[in-house]
């Protein structure tokens, strides 16, 4: 048995790394941790509790991640992300129509409540004042009695705001979520597991590197994997140069690289070999399950995103988060190049390209290797065990 | 035995790289072209015959390869280059003050001029009307009939000037370059020997392109060993992404890695690894031999010039042409990722960074790889055969 904290900002195929787990009987997933990047961390949340409820897996605690980048204020899902994610994350499609009567009776009865409907019991599940509520009600000066400006990220990209009320309340739980529940947890699980627990992040690594400043003494311990990052082929933001989700917080990605931390970085490397077609998601549409429609339908969204993006997905469409989720579990799937790495904060001479994840020149000749980058992949046996995966998810 | 032909822009670890090659008993080296980079072509040129003449080997022919990049009409030298290589390539030293009276008696004899001076016998060798000088005078115009304006490389950078009488003689020199005598010699010994005679290219790729070119037939043969690129560490361009060889002719090295040629790629993901240090040098000056102290005298030039752009070279400066120049005999020093290389040649969104050398997207699931990027090296076994080689080819 592999011991998971899976940590997603929930997106289509962190819907897929999560089901991924939820198939494989030699995951125990001890919680899962909701941050913002595809979606806001709140909306990453509600998918997270959707979800779990959808596959019967209610009993995986939920927690809230950090609601914003290391070095921003706010955040804001900008339209990149929501062509391929759609506007919920979950490519427009609501896990809630996916539930049967019998589903929702039995949620309303294990609450007390024998009336519930498809709505109040979805309502109960998007209920986020698990953290940031806590301790932005606390005795914390909010944001808005000292600052005039603040700074919200847009997918990545700094923007300056006036501070309003309804900003700083944003801001000040943005903040709270930087000690919260969901980073709380993961230092929990790394102190009291140690290396027998696996962190899986597939968002910004926002969450982690938090954990770090929180309690550096987790460094030592913490066993990382991350989908994240690009060494060997092109970015996949608009630049070419960064992949999406280390562009979101390239500081945060960084610390958590050169922290001495042990990172299996899945980037863009391996994730574009591995493509999900569309005749997976007719063997999961087969099933004949209200679970397997909602797969189907939730992937036609994202395998039509990446064919309208890129004739290179016209053969399929990458299994980015699934993957990092599967190497968790068994690394044979990958080649590994153990390098240090890090992560470029700064664009222009002198600097390289703020985003960019690559080797750490002061690092280079250590002879301890703290990162491990996955070059290569068996792509035919992960793609068949993932789709055999999930239809036996489905299915069951 | 490996039959050899070496192309390179001398430079003073170009030069340690020809040295390896003079002293390693199982490379037959068949040709030196000259071309630009480090230094002029032209420089090249009477850089590689100083120093065959020092080391006693002038039976090595040498030839002129491409005066500019195949994006530009001329090519300076920038400061940049001449920080690490000296005005003349060579740390400002000159071979010819380390050839004893005996050596240019000789030279002078074997020419049928037993009163040969110093200065008259290295007259002799800079002569480089061999390719291009042949090609000008012959019928094709002057482009200085047809453009007012001419585009000049200062060491990558695009500079435009003014048609003169004077640039537009050196422009129908550099594009008569392109057929020349060095890259027909690169064209013939590949079809002579196929994949018998490695390439070991230590330039910008402007001659093996323009050999592709010329000579499309010889691709399928065509065993490339180049310095230069950066996969996995920073650049050494001031802007951290690009290689200086790469950046030199970022669309020569896309035609060459595309064009389906096998291409073992040495970049500084190992060259930093592989340092050369004050001991080195002194353990050749210890010879007691004016080769030795030719050389010992240039690296100094070089080590004080790593030592001062960068504190990762306080330990060592890197040796990149000699580790080429050694897996180009020895394959086993490197371990080799397989995978379609590609440059971009633009920079900005959609585009990359002009110069970066990165694994192409189109090609990434294909199963035939045309590019080996060394990423990881041997560096103690390949420095202390470096070192050694070097020591008893002084001695010798």
């Amino acid at each position: 048995m592999t011991r998971l904290v899976l940590d997603v900002d929930t997106g289509i195929d962190d819907t897929l790394a999560l089901c991924y787990l939820l198939a494989s009987p030699e995951a125990e997933l001890m919680g899962v941790v909701g941050t913002y990047g595809n979606v806001t961390a709140r909306d990453s949340v509600r998918n997270n509790h959707a979800v779990l409820r959808l596959f019967g897996r209610e009993d995986i605690p939920v927690m809230l991640g950090c609601e914003a980048p290391s070095w921003s204020d706010l955040f804001e899902v900008d339209e990149g992300c929501a062509r391929f994610h759609g506007s919920n994350g979950l490519g427009n499609v609501d896990p809630k129509d996916y539930l049967t009567d019998d589903d929702v009776a039995a949620v309303g009865a294990s609450r007390g409540n024998t009336d519930a409907t498809h709505d109040a019991a979805l309502a109960d599940t998007i209920d986020v004042t698990d953290a940031g509520d806590d301790l932005a009600s606390s005795a914390r000066p909010s944001v808005a009695a000292f600052r005039t400006r603040l700074t919200k990220s847009v997918g990545g990209e700094r923007v300056d705001v006036e501070t309003t009320a309804e900003s700083a309340a944003l801001a000040d739980a943005a903040a709270a979520s930087r000690e919260g529940a969901g980073v709380r947890f993961i230092v929990d699980a790394v102190r009291a597991y140690g290396r027998d627990v696996t962190i899986v992040a597939t968002g910004p690594l926002t969450d982690v590197d938090a954990a770090i400043r929180f309690a550096p003494d987790i460094v030592p311990n913490l066993r990382l994997v991350i989908m994240g990052g690009s060494l060997t082929q092109e970015g996949n933001c608009y630049d070419l140069i960064c992949e999406t989700n280390i562009f979101q917080d390239p500081e945060a990605a960084n610390r958590v690289f050169r922290s001495g931390a042990d990172v299996t970085m899945i980037g863009l490397d391996v994730t574009h070999q591995c493509l999900m077609t569309r005749a997976d998601a007719d063997l999961w549409r087969a099933t004949g399950t209200r679970r397997g429609a909602f797969l189907a339908d939730m992937v036609r969204f994202y395998i039509n995103a990446n064919e309208a993006s890129d004739p290179i997905f016209l053969a399929g469409s990458p299994l980015h988060d699934p993957l990092a989720a599967a190497v968790a579990l068994d690394r044979a799937l990958v080649g590994l190049f153990d390098v240090n790495m890090m992560t470029e904060t700064a664009t222009g001479n002198g600097h390289g390209f703020r985003g960019r994840t690559i080797g750490d020149p002061t690092r280079l000749r250590e002879s301890r290797k703290t990162s491990h980058v996955a070059l290569t992949v068996d792509a035919p046996c992960f793609t068949a065990r993932f789709r055999d995966r999930l239809a036996g998810l489905c299915a069951a």
